[in-house]
Protein backbone atom coordinates (compact mmCIF):
# COMPACT_ATOMS: atom_id res chain seq x y z
CA UNK A 1 0.00 0.00 0.00
CA UNK A 2 1.31 3.68 -0.92
CA UNK A 3 -0.16 6.99 -0.35
CA UNK A 4 -1.42 7.38 -4.02
CA UNK A 5 -3.50 3.63 -3.91
CA UNK A 6 -4.71 4.85 -0.48
CA UNK A 7 -6.14 8.02 -0.99
CA UNK A 8 -7.71 6.76 -4.67
CA UNK A 9 -9.27 3.86 -1.88
CA UNK A 10 -11.18 7.07 -0.49
CA UNK A 11 -12.56 9.15 -2.55
CA UNK A 12 -16.29 9.16 -2.01
CA UNK A 13 -18.89 9.51 0.25
CA UNK A 14 -18.66 7.31 3.49
CA UNK A 15 -21.73 7.29 6.42
CA UNK A 16 -19.72 7.30 9.93
CA UNK A 17 -20.69 5.97 12.98
CA UNK A 18 -17.54 7.37 15.66
CA UNK A 19 -17.74 5.92 19.26
CA UNK A 20 -15.21 8.10 21.45
CA UNK A 21 -14.41 7.36 24.62
CA UNK A 22 -13.35 10.00 27.31
CA UNK A 23 -10.92 8.02 29.23
CA UNK A 24 -11.00 9.83 32.31
CA UNK A 25 -14.55 9.81 32.74
CA UNK A 26 -15.68 6.79 31.46
CA UNK A 27 -17.53 8.46 29.05
CA UNK A 28 -18.93 7.52 25.53
CA UNK A 29 -19.81 9.82 23.10
CA UNK A 30 -21.80 8.62 19.72
CA UNK A 31 -21.39 10.48 16.49
CA UNK A 32 -23.12 10.08 13.41
CA UNK A 33 -21.48 11.81 10.16
CA UNK A 34 -21.22 11.52 6.55
CA UNK A 35 -17.94 12.40 5.10
CA UNK A 36 -16.77 13.03 1.83
CA UNK A 37 -13.30 12.98 0.06
CA UNK A 38 -12.82 14.25 -3.42
CA UNK A 39 -9.21 15.07 -4.89
CA UNK A 40 -7.68 18.21 -5.66
CA UNK A 41 -5.86 19.01 -8.43
CA UNK A 42 -2.19 19.50 -7.90
CA UNK A 43 -2.24 23.04 -8.51
CA UNK A 44 -5.37 24.09 -6.89
CA UNK A 45 -4.90 27.51 -5.30
CA UNK A 46 -5.23 25.99 -1.65
CA UNK A 47 -3.03 23.08 -2.43
CA UNK A 48 -0.44 25.21 -3.18
CA UNK A 49 -0.81 27.69 -0.69
CA UNK A 50 -0.69 24.99 2.18
CA UNK A 51 2.74 23.98 0.29
CA UNK A 52 3.86 27.46 0.77
CA UNK A 53 3.00 28.19 4.41
CA UNK A 54 4.95 24.85 5.03
CA UNK A 55 7.88 25.69 2.34
CA UNK A 56 7.17 22.08 0.29
CA UNK A 57 8.03 22.17 -2.80
CA UNK A 58 4.80 21.57 -4.61
CA UNK A 59 6.57 18.60 -6.78
CA UNK A 60 7.10 16.67 -4.23
CA UNK A 61 3.57 16.25 -3.50
CA UNK A 62 1.49 13.37 -4.02
CA UNK A 63 -2.82 12.62 -4.11
CA UNK A 64 -4.20 15.99 -2.49
CA UNK A 65 -7.59 15.78 -1.33
CA UNK A 66 -10.67 17.29 0.59
CA UNK A 67 -12.18 15.99 3.23
CA UNK A 68 -15.44 17.52 4.51
CA UNK A 69 -18.18 16.32 6.96
CA UNK A 70 -21.56 16.90 8.48
CA UNK A 71 -23.01 15.28 11.35
CA UNK A 72 -24.04 15.13 14.60
CA UNK A 73 -23.04 14.19 18.24
CA UNK A 74 -25.05 13.18 21.36
CA UNK A 75 -22.45 14.92 23.68
CA UNK A 76 -24.99 17.06 25.12
CA UNK A 77 -28.27 15.23 24.73
CA UNK A 78 -30.96 17.71 25.41
CA UNK A 79 -29.28 19.75 22.36
CA UNK A 80 -27.18 17.23 19.97
CA UNK A 81 -24.42 19.24 18.00
CA UNK A 82 -24.11 19.32 14.94
CA UNK A 83 -20.60 19.07 13.45
CA UNK A 84 -19.44 20.39 9.69
CA UNK A 85 -16.16 21.17 8.88
CA UNK A 86 -13.41 20.62 5.79
CA UNK A 87 -9.99 20.51 5.72
CA UNK A 88 -7.55 20.06 2.51
CA UNK A 89 -4.98 17.33 2.65
CA UNK A 90 -1.95 17.03 0.93
CA UNK A 91 0.41 14.22 1.27
CA UNK A 92 4.33 14.63 0.79
CA UNK A 93 6.14 10.98 0.05
CA UNK A 94 9.51 10.21 1.51
CA UNK A 95 11.72 9.96 -1.83
CA UNK A 96 13.77 6.70 0.04
CA UNK A 97 10.74 5.26 1.56
CA UNK A 98 7.35 5.51 -0.26
CA UNK A 99 5.61 3.92 2.72
CA UNK A 100 6.15 6.66 4.80
CA UNK A 101 5.69 10.62 4.37
CA UNK A 102 4.12 14.03 5.74
CA UNK A 103 0.68 15.05 5.54
CA UNK A 104 -0.03 18.23 5.03
CA UNK A 105 -3.25 19.67 6.63
CA UNK A 106 -5.22 23.47 6.97
CA UNK A 107 -7.09 22.52 9.63
CA UNK A 108 -5.99 19.52 12.58
CA UNK A 109 -7.90 17.34 14.16
CA UNK A 110 -6.90 18.00 17.52
CA UNK A 111 -7.03 21.40 17.23
CA UNK A 112 -8.75 23.81 14.82
CA UNK A 113 -5.19 24.92 13.21
CA UNK A 114 -2.69 23.78 10.48
CA UNK A 115 -0.78 20.54 10.93
CA UNK A 116 2.12 18.98 9.56
CA UNK A 117 1.69 14.71 10.56
CA UNK A 118 4.05 12.37 10.06
CA UNK A 119 2.31 8.86 8.22
CA UNK A 120 3.78 5.06 7.46
CA UNK A 121 2.13 2.34 6.34
CA UNK A 122 2.35 -1.29 8.13
CA UNK A 123 3.15 -3.96 6.47
CA UNK A 124 -0.67 -4.75 6.90
CA UNK A 125 -1.75 -1.70 5.05
CA UNK A 126 -2.72 -0.15 8.09
CA UNK A 127 -2.36 3.52 7.48
CA UNK A 128 -0.88 5.26 10.67
CA UNK A 129 -0.49 8.92 11.41
CA UNK A 130 1.26 10.66 14.21
CA UNK A 131 0.41 14.51 14.37
CA UNK A 132 2.47 16.52 17.21
CA UNK A 133 0.05 20.04 18.44
CA UNK A 134 1.05 22.52 20.93
CA UNK A 135 -1.12 21.27 23.53
CA UNK A 136 -1.99 17.69 22.50
CA UNK A 137 -0.60 14.54 19.96
CA UNK A 138 -2.40 12.71 17.72
CA UNK A 139 -2.58 9.08 16.29
CA UNK A 140 -4.79 7.82 14.04
CA UNK A 141 -4.92 4.27 12.14
CA UNK A 142 -6.61 3.76 9.26
CA UNK A 143 -7.68 0.44 7.48
CA UNK A 144 -9.71 -1.12 4.90
CA UNK A 145 -11.86 -4.17 5.82
CA UNK A 146 -12.85 -4.38 1.91
CA UNK A 147 -13.34 -1.81 -0.07
CA UNK A 148 -16.21 -0.35 1.17
CA UNK A 149 -16.06 -0.39 4.82
CA UNK A 150 -13.04 1.41 6.29
CA UNK A 151 -12.01 1.42 10.15
CA UNK A 152 -10.19 4.52 12.05
CA UNK A 153 -8.83 4.18 15.36
CA UNK A 154 -7.63 7.95 17.41
CA UNK A 155 -6.11 8.54 20.11
CA UNK A 156 -5.47 12.17 22.02
CA UNK A 157 -2.87 12.21 24.20
CA UNK A 158 -1.12 14.84 26.29
CA UNK A 159 1.73 16.73 24.00
CA UNK A 160 4.27 14.68 26.18
CA UNK A 161 2.90 11.80 24.86
CA UNK A 162 2.25 10.30 27.89
CA UNK A 163 -1.63 10.37 28.87
CA UNK A 164 -3.81 9.44 26.13
CA UNK A 165 -7.04 11.46 26.89
CA UNK A 166 -9.39 10.38 24.11
CA UNK A 167 -9.73 7.48 21.87
CA UNK A 168 -12.47 7.02 19.67
CA UNK A 169 -13.57 4.51 16.87
CA UNK A 170 -15.07 5.09 13.53
CA UNK A 171 -16.67 2.27 11.13
CA UNK A 172 -16.86 4.38 7.66
CA UNK A 173 -19.47 2.57 4.68
CA UNK A 174 -19.04 3.88 1.26
CA UNK A 175 -22.62 4.96 -0.17
CA UNK A 176 -23.05 3.75 -2.98
CA UNK A 177 -26.38 5.34 -4.27
CA UNK A 178 -24.81 8.07 -5.11
CA UNK B 1 6.32 -9.55 20.35
CA UNK B 2 5.03 -13.37 21.11
CA UNK B 3 2.34 -14.80 22.87
CA UNK B 4 4.04 -15.45 26.22
CA UNK B 5 5.07 -11.90 26.09
CA UNK B 6 1.69 -10.57 24.68
CA UNK B 7 -0.33 -12.72 27.72
CA UNK B 8 1.90 -11.54 30.11
CA UNK B 9 1.38 -8.13 29.54
CA UNK B 10 -2.41 -8.72 29.69
CA UNK B 11 -2.87 -10.13 33.21
CA UNK B 12 -4.64 -8.47 36.03
CA UNK B 13 -7.89 -6.37 36.14
CA UNK B 14 -9.13 -3.99 33.30
CA UNK B 15 -12.10 -1.08 33.26
CA UNK B 16 -13.82 -1.73 29.61
CA UNK B 17 -15.27 0.31 27.57
CA UNK B 18 -16.84 -0.89 24.45
CA UNK B 19 -18.63 0.50 21.73
CA UNK B 20 -19.88 -1.99 19.27
CA UNK B 21 -21.46 -0.33 15.82
CA UNK B 22 -24.32 -2.65 14.48
CA UNK B 23 -23.63 -1.47 10.90
CA UNK B 24 -27.20 -2.90 9.58
CA UNK B 25 -29.29 -0.27 11.62
CA UNK B 26 -26.45 2.15 12.01
CA UNK B 27 -26.93 1.22 16.38
CA UNK B 28 -24.54 2.16 18.93
CA UNK B 29 -24.38 0.01 22.17
CA UNK B 30 -22.30 1.00 25.22
CA UNK B 31 -21.18 -1.55 27.57
CA UNK B 32 -18.83 -0.82 30.43
CA UNK B 33 -16.88 -3.77 32.49
CA UNK B 34 -14.80 -5.52 34.67
CA UNK B 35 -12.31 -7.93 33.03
CA UNK B 36 -9.63 -9.94 34.81
CA UNK B 37 -7.04 -11.86 33.43
CA UNK B 38 -5.05 -14.84 34.97
CA UNK B 39 -2.68 -17.37 34.39
CA UNK B 40 -3.82 -20.74 34.56
CA UNK B 41 -1.49 -23.85 35.23
CA UNK B 42 -0.42 -25.91 31.93
CA UNK B 43 -2.14 -28.82 33.94
CA UNK B 44 -4.63 -27.07 34.95
CA UNK B 45 -8.11 -29.74 34.93
CA UNK B 46 -9.67 -27.26 32.64
CA UNK B 47 -6.42 -26.99 29.87
CA UNK B 48 -5.85 -30.67 29.69
CA UNK B 49 -9.62 -31.12 28.92
CA UNK B 50 -10.02 -28.38 26.13
CA UNK B 51 -5.99 -29.99 24.38
CA UNK B 52 -7.73 -33.37 24.53
CA UNK B 53 -11.34 -32.07 22.93
CA UNK B 54 -9.13 -30.47 20.13
CA UNK B 55 -6.84 -33.44 20.23
CA UNK B 56 -3.63 -30.71 21.14
CA UNK B 57 -0.36 -32.46 22.24
CA UNK B 58 -0.40 -30.42 25.88
CA UNK B 59 3.38 -30.26 25.78
CA UNK B 60 2.81 -28.02 22.71
CA UNK B 61 0.97 -25.24 24.15
CA UNK B 62 1.94 -22.24 26.07
CA UNK B 63 0.76 -19.23 28.51
CA UNK B 64 -2.83 -20.53 29.12
CA UNK B 65 -4.97 -17.93 30.82
CA UNK B 66 -8.36 -17.57 31.87
CA UNK B 67 -10.60 -14.63 30.76
CA UNK B 68 -14.00 -13.33 33.03
CA UNK B 69 -15.72 -10.50 32.82
CA UNK B 70 -18.77 -8.90 34.20
CA UNK B 71 -20.59 -5.56 32.89
CA UNK B 72 -23.31 -3.78 31.77
CA UNK B 73 -24.65 -3.14 28.01
CA UNK B 74 -27.05 0.08 26.99
CA UNK B 75 -28.42 -2.56 24.01
CA UNK B 76 -31.74 -2.09 25.59
CA UNK B 77 -32.99 1.45 27.59
CA UNK B 78 -34.94 0.36 29.97
CA UNK B 79 -33.30 -2.61 31.12
CA UNK B 80 -29.34 -2.68 31.13
CA UNK B 81 -28.27 -6.08 30.47
CA UNK B 82 -26.03 -7.37 32.78
CA UNK B 83 -23.47 -9.57 30.70
CA UNK B 84 -21.41 -11.89 33.16
CA UNK B 85 -18.97 -14.47 31.40
CA UNK B 86 -15.24 -16.17 31.92
CA UNK B 87 -13.47 -18.40 29.09
CA UNK B 88 -10.30 -20.84 29.18
CA UNK B 89 -8.01 -19.77 26.86
CA UNK B 90 -5.08 -21.93 25.64
CA UNK B 91 -1.97 -20.70 22.83
CA UNK B 92 -0.99 -23.44 20.70
CA UNK B 93 2.18 -21.77 19.22
CA UNK B 94 3.30 -22.50 15.67
CA UNK B 95 6.84 -24.15 16.20
CA UNK B 96 8.37 -22.93 12.89
CA UNK B 97 6.73 -18.94 13.09
CA UNK B 98 7.09 -18.00 16.45
CA UNK B 99 4.54 -15.18 15.57
CA UNK B 100 1.85 -17.45 14.73
CA UNK B 101 0.24 -20.23 16.20
CA UNK B 102 -3.28 -21.31 17.40
CA UNK B 103 -5.83 -20.18 20.10
CA UNK B 104 -8.14 -22.66 21.71
CA UNK B 105 -11.23 -21.55 23.71
CA UNK B 106 -14.04 -23.27 25.56
CA UNK B 107 -16.08 -20.18 24.96
CA UNK B 108 -16.65 -18.27 21.82
CA UNK B 109 -16.58 -14.76 21.51
CA UNK B 110 -19.27 -15.01 18.40
CA UNK B 111 -21.30 -18.17 19.90
CA UNK B 112 -21.25 -19.53 23.19
CA UNK B 113 -19.52 -22.63 22.01
CA UNK B 114 -16.21 -23.71 21.96
CA UNK B 115 -13.61 -22.26 19.16
CA UNK B 116 -10.12 -22.60 17.77
CA UNK B 117 -9.04 -19.59 15.94
CA UNK B 118 -5.68 -18.87 14.11
CA UNK B 119 -3.62 -15.73 15.75
CA UNK B 120 -0.73 -14.08 14.25
CA UNK B 121 1.56 -10.77 15.38
CA UNK B 122 1.63 -8.07 13.29
CA UNK B 123 5.62 -6.16 12.70
CA UNK B 124 4.02 -3.23 15.40
CA UNK B 125 3.14 -6.14 17.92
CA UNK B 126 -0.65 -6.19 17.19
CA UNK B 127 -2.28 -9.37 17.60
CA UNK B 128 -4.64 -10.35 15.05
CA UNK B 129 -6.73 -13.22 15.77
CA UNK B 130 -8.87 -15.12 13.55
CA UNK B 131 -11.74 -17.52 14.35
CA UNK B 132 -14.93 -18.98 11.95
CA UNK B 133 -17.85 -20.31 13.53
CA UNK B 134 -20.56 -22.37 12.14
CA UNK B 135 -22.67 -18.97 11.04
CA UNK B 136 -20.39 -15.98 11.83
CA UNK B 137 -16.16 -15.47 11.38
CA UNK B 138 -14.51 -13.18 13.86
CA UNK B 139 -11.71 -11.16 13.45
CA UNK B 140 -10.31 -9.39 16.58
CA UNK B 141 -6.87 -7.20 16.70
CA UNK B 142 -5.57 -6.19 20.19
CA UNK B 143 -2.44 -3.56 20.84
CA UNK B 144 -0.66 -2.34 23.69
CA UNK B 145 -0.59 1.96 23.39
CA UNK B 146 0.99 2.05 27.09
CA UNK B 147 1.48 -1.35 29.28
CA UNK B 148 -1.69 0.30 30.97
CA UNK B 149 -4.13 0.87 28.40
CA UNK B 150 -4.92 -1.57 25.46
CA UNK B 151 -7.47 -1.26 22.49
CA UNK B 152 -9.37 -3.97 21.00
CA UNK B 153 -10.99 -4.06 17.61
CA UNK B 154 -13.68 -6.51 16.86
CA UNK B 155 -15.20 -7.67 13.66
CA UNK B 156 -17.98 -9.92 13.32
CA UNK B 157 -18.41 -11.43 9.67
CA UNK B 158 -21.18 -13.90 7.79
CA UNK B 159 -19.11 -17.01 7.76
CA UNK B 160 -18.77 -16.44 4.11
CA UNK B 161 -16.80 -14.04 5.27
CA UNK B 162 -17.84 -11.25 2.88
CA UNK B 163 -20.49 -9.03 4.97
CA UNK B 164 -19.19 -7.47 7.92
CA UNK B 165 -22.32 -7.18 10.67
CA UNK B 166 -20.65 -5.34 13.84
CA UNK B 167 -17.69 -3.95 14.48
CA UNK B 168 -16.57 -2.87 17.91
CA UNK B 169 -13.72 -1.01 19.14
CA UNK B 170 -12.74 -1.53 23.35
CA UNK B 171 -10.49 0.74 25.50
CA UNK B 172 -9.49 -1.21 28.49
CA UNK B 173 -7.65 0.36 31.31
CA UNK B 174 -5.43 -1.51 33.61
CA UNK B 175 -7.12 -1.19 37.52
CA UNK B 176 -4.01 -0.48 39.45
CA UNK B 177 -5.92 0.37 42.86
CA UNK B 178 -5.94 -3.33 43.18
Amino acid sequence: MDINQFVASSFGQWRSQRSAHHLIFSHFEAVQSVIDIVALAPDDPLVLSLCQDYDIDPQKISSPFRMSWEGQSDWNEDEPEELKGTTVLVPVPNLEFPNRGQLLRDRGYAETMPAIGNYHFTEDGTFVLLTSYDRAAAEEKIWFVNPNLRFRVSTIKTSDGTGVVTASFSSEIRSLNR
